[in-house]
């Protein structure tokens, strides 16, 4: 069952020439289909930017537009890398491409505050050429896209003690991990298989990348850290601050007209 | 809240390896972000594709793929064209790119019955040529993709009767009209608001198509016929024909190992 | 040897000129290389094409280019699909490229009334999103480009007696067969022989389509319907109407000024 | 009306299957739609490699492939440039897919000798990558293709004498002047208007190119040089030439098995 | 004058036919031309990088390829941003086909060590996506690609505390500022004019980017810290910390045969 | 050790700005990383349009960009061909895309007077294909573009008989060869190893091209023709009247303001 609301695909054209007209802005979530461990299902990057954006829609007169459920090639240090079944992913130039073309229409349509948010740490860059690629093409000057190549910059040292008990591998690290893997009992328990969650990682975590990716880069389960040590108390407290967070940004960025 | 099962991205990378390893197929719904009338949500296009993967899903062996929400360009007279607002459209190299990477990767994980539904009119031809892309990319002979431009070919003369009472538009004009708002009524109740629905039609529908549309082209409401005579009744009974129909051809085509 | 006329390539470029200078409009055929039958060259889609763009281009002060001779890939259950020799297809991408590239220079001559006119019934899609995209680049609000995906939209009751009395495969069976081979028996006899003719079909004919082709799908002579029921008297019918239905067409949409 | 023959677009499926049996060779004539003074058509740089291939084609056990009617942009220096109305021209990137698409399905035929042959001087260059892309794609180590990015390389100079005397303005600037005319009076004398020819010049011919082209760099007739010097005598002398050197080219790289 | 030695650009045919021939890798180093302050010329990113491949080329018997001179477009907070003149950027679809071309090439002349090294932080993810593509298309699954994506991970306690004093602003910071002026008044003091150099920073350092770059996320000098605090003996220290941890890194991943 | 002066790498930005705002012209020297024989080195190519372009730059008040190092594919008959270690092409579509961001970067900060420099013959078109694409997407119908297929059009009668002493193979011959030789002992006689240097010549120089290029079209040394003859005082001699030749030519055609 569908829930109406601030996801502009369950809004019909007529609610959405209101929200234009009333200055409204949109969130496009962009998102990954990727293995995250043998306990969570392959859209937990696809869901996540999704219910951030929802989370501060109303509060800031903003549409979800649908998430990008497909992302860029998952690396092994950040993602597992592309072995895995089911990590299903686009090429650079086809994100771009889909990307610019969502974002040009919303522009044609007449958003001006616009909310690139992507979770899925290897979108980056891709995001920022679709964005800067879509304003050339659009020919609307006044608008304005704010590129979320993270969903935050950094927690609380009290959040970051809560989750990693001065233990802390690394955000790339952080993929299937006690953030996410918190943050989804928090927000979609049912999504989550506790005792499936193993704590693993990569054999070996250089500072740089590698073509064809060797075998010592992957962690076998998925996990590229302590997925075990989740609650979602601990993801309560995450998820309020990345909330926070990301609302004080639009804000600061796009407060509206 | 989401419910596990057959769709792909609220499963594991394990299941999903499972899968694969006994051989099961795999359905990608191919829609649209496009206006549905002031009745209908944006994303009507692809729902119910996604819908029709899921039907048959379970007794054919096939796990459903997250859905491409973004489809090929509206077009005036069988959806009302690019000039509603909410109605978000890829070029056609886009749509081709996009399709194209993700079957590419399914064969790649080793999916060898793959489905490829599309809904929204308008995908045609391009989905077909991501299939034949992606296979010559795929590298993998055995792969077979079946490629549903539309979802159905026809239905019974009761079914006709039943929903049109004589008086068919032709399929290209059965948009937003009483077909598809029967069967959402059908299955997506909450996302049908028949206060809103309209009988219209294009005052011109020749033939042939106009770049760029004239007005007369476009049924202002986005309905393209009458709406208003849709009932979960009618729905009920073309859904089940459309679900029979397209378990058969499956069956026929892909008839699993 | 050549005939002058009203086909743009034998025209000088002051007579292309004073064509744009007086309002003349532009057709473009856009074919196929592509196999029809034992008894048929594979220029057919080609060759029909122009003939219909020439046979109302006084009345109606059209030019006509140099038609596409290259088209889309052929389809089993259109066209007999690639596997036979001498069916030279384009991509997608390339026909797209293509079509959108000369019509964009037809506009930049000062076109303003554009016939696209494809016979060949795989290039659908294509040709309108070539269109698209040639009016997005050009700059010209005022060009009007109208598509025909299809040379005709349906026959009278008549001259589908005369054509199939009562034994009708549907358009896309119609592929080297009565209709095809009857218009070229009139227009182009030196380009047919009836000793070769044969009746054929596919074993199979499926509402959906299929990659890679499996066997059953393609008619082993080409012919996708009975040729020999050909004759040139049912084509002088046939060929007479399409006329008339095309002119009448270009007519309603692209008027003169 | 069409003349049966070495034209493979005049040919069925089955001749072309029997044409690769025996081990024939096909030709790909690349030309343009470009103005060719007052006096000339469009298509002189189509009909001409046509023409060529015809010419040996029996002799070699050669089939002509449709020509490619649209080149790359027409340059001032020798073509007059893209500002003549007619001159209809494809950007690189299109041409390269045509001709590469087109080679590339010839020898998936079973073509392996292949000659690509352009008369219009701005395709150089163009048409050698399209034979390196094509051969990449093709998978057909065994296929050679014979890049003729001219369709001569000098005449005797009793046939330059007879052209020129003594006053030879280099080969770029003869373009629709004393060869090409003469040559067409000789193929093709219901295509010249001899009445409209005359001489003209570029007002200065320097040895780059401007882009945007200077206005001085555009001969006003579109005739480069000296057409009204031309006549079917000498276009015989230097046809016979052409022929000769072609088919000695053809004959020493692509001798046939 | 130009220095012969691990430049493959000063190099013969002969000498990297026996450089291959032995087992040497090559570096490719990727770099920008960008604005680096009132002190530093624009080509700084491609300089650093094509000195460090240098540095190490002799012990690891490397070869340095030509750096690539132009990068990915500059963002206001790591490099001021694309409004600054001399900035010269390449769309990202150009600049991975560059790097892919190059690399695939250097695997097709039969080089297995392969070393990436972008020192332009926008250049990430460009350069990995190259190496992926170049890699699949090369077809030597024995050739690794070492991606650096930055020229270092971080550098020790000391070091730190000699360049920032504890006012360490972030890497995206470090453009044209203390570490990177430091390092060229140790290698090429002749490019330095410390006279001109200048603190400064953009008004406003968000953690997200912003299309189009507003004017306050922009340092009016560009330069993005303190280039004032700069000097040899600091460039030194520095240059000799990069350097060992880039021997070490490619030594480890890339150990030669 | 770097010399500042006319190259823009070593200026900086605000030394760009005050270069444009003078209207000071900018010249874009396109080379190749291709073999030279075995006695120069890969980067001739590149090295020689740059020395030319800083040869007037100061009486003309032009700077010079950073050379594209990479350039098209090497042919047979006027570099050799693909098949020498070290000879790292790009795709016409890469040349294209990257030549063309330059260009397009280059108007964009203001530059009117654009000279597009290539000295390596296979380059030819596609760096006019870039100039069209640039100047079309650039917008400043005022920025001309004097485009350099090759670096000069022909030398004196003098200079000819010093260089080739009556025996001259053709300038696409000329390749490593006297000419090249000569002007590189003249300016970078660190480049050259005379010791190494042979004479050679494609065993078969027809004028046509072939693909796959056949081994008798290959010189197996590299030099095309009699490297041995070359001295520094020909290339003086060569140098200078090739430098009077471009100054002229720029003058001519981009006078300045």
């Amino acid at each position: 069952m569908f829930e109406r609301g601030r996801r502009l695909e369950t809004m019909t054209w007529q609610e959405v020439r209101d929200a234009v007209g009333r200055g409204a802005g949109v969130v496009l979530p962009v998102g990954a289909c990727e293995q995250h461990g043998p306990h969570m299902p392959l859209a937990v990057d696809a869901i996540l930017p999704t219910e951030l954006g929802l989370a501060v829609a109303d509060e800031l007169d903003l549409v979800v537009a649908p998430p990008i459920t497909y992302g860029y090639r998952s690396r092994p240090l950040s993602g597992g890398g592309q072995g895995f079944p089911g990590t299903i992913s686009l090429s650079g130039q086809t994100l771009v491409a889909l990307v610019g073309d969502v974002l040009t229409e919303l522009i044609r349509h007449g958003f001006r505050r616009l909310v690139l948010l992507s979770w899925h740490m290897e979108n980056q860059c891709f995001v920022y050429e679709a964005a800067v690629l879509a304003h050339e093409r659009a020919g609307a000057p006044d608008a304005r896209i704010q590129v979320f190549e993270s969903p935050f910059s950094e927690l609380s040292d009290a959040a970051m003690d809560l989750l990693f008990n001065g233990d802390f591998p690394g955000w790339p690290a952080e993929h299937a991990s006690i953030m996410e893997t918190s943050v989804m009992l928090h927000l979609h328990p049912e999504l989550v298989d506790m005792a499936k969650a193993v704590d693993d990682r990569s054999p070996r975590t250089p500072w740089w990348d590698v073509v064809p990716p060797p075998d010592d880069l992957v962690a076998p389960s998925g996990s590229l850290w302590k997925a075990t040590q989740s609650s979602a108390e601990k993801g309560k407290v995450v998820w309020d601050e990345i909330v926070a967070a990301f609302r004080a940004a639009v804000m600061e960025e796009l407060p509206g007209r």
